[in-house]
């Protein structure tokens, strides 16, 4: 163990599935199940997955050096949370990540760029979901235009100097954890 | 903007939402909605929230500095993924996180170890679900059991060593949301 042929994440012998089967079309994921066949074991039963459109966030930084993060009510956790710019993507070709990105930072906030750069992604949540989170860095965001929310949205504008984001983390300020995943690989990327 | 105030994430005029309806029953969570009325508009919609237990994750580290990861099919990527050991909190009372912590440690693996810390926790999705995962650090972890894998279990355990985690983050090997943002707050409290 431990050579790093090892972390290549080989996709080797994976699982069979077949028969997909829609459950419930919902507007952010559509619940599926697949008959699926483990490589080594004799059986075949169901299993659920949530298939969703990728999703989006930025981290604009403004050029007094403070981080846009917006504060809104979210359904799941019945709360408001702290959280960057970002949404569905919605856009199509090989931009869309980043055409989705512009747009959701834009709609939700006013803030543009001309200075963009992808840092990474993450999947969403592997065990249950089929897509990626993409997060893209946006310098020198300034507001530029006015929001235009969707009707369920209502969205507060926070800025926060960029070396506190690290005690917002630490803190648990901002714990969705797709947010968390964005923040530390901006601060591996770019900062450690 | 920009006093500290700002982010104690204040939650007063949560929006409203009533009339819960159970939409469908999985073994990983249950889809409902609700009606939801934002607190400054005048309409009413229904809303979907994915309702699941919490989930645990652990980052035990041998005596010898590896982190113990695992490899293992997710259904919902249909690929393998490099993750932490963890599951489902199925436990109960005050130290249900812990327990399930420990019981999925062993389970998965056969490491135990007898000095665990909680290290923090992140919302597994605030926009659709309701839980969190909560991740701890199981110190001096050494292989002292068999493990026991549910039906559908076939995990491959990896050593890394502990100096190479940031390099599995910074290339995407580990690209679980939920296990990025628990080895970043693992980093950011224990290193940086």
């Amino acid at each position: 163990m431990g050579s790093m042929m090892e972390f290549a994440n080989p996709q080797d012998n994976v699982w069979k599935r077949e028969n997909r089967k829609l459950l419930i079309n919902t507007p952010i994921f559509d619940l599926v199940t697949h008959d699926v066949t483990p490589t080594s074991k004799a059986f075949t039963k169901p299993f659920y997955v949530l298939e969703a459109k990728p999703w989006v966030n930025t981290i604009a930084i403004t050029p007094e050096k403070n981080i846009l993060l917006i504060r809104q009510y979210r359904h799941g956790l019945h709360e408001y949370c702290l959280e960057l710019p970002g949404g569905i993507v919605d856009d199509t070709g090989d931009d869309a990540t980043l055409l989705s990105a512009k747009r959701e930072l834009v709609e939700e906030t006013g803030y543009t760029s001309n200075n963009w750069k992808f840092i990474g992604k993450v999947s969403g949540n592997p065990a249950v979901f089929n897509n990626y989170s993409y997060t893209y860095l946006a310098l020198d965001a300034t507001k530029t235009q006015d929001t235009s929310w969707d009707e369920a949205e209502e969205i507060e504008e926070i800025l926060v100097p960029e070396d506190k984001i690290i005690d917002l983390l630490r803190n648990g300020n901002i714990h969705h954890s797709m947010m968390v995943a964005s923040l530390s690989l901006y601060l591996i990327h770019e900062k450690f």
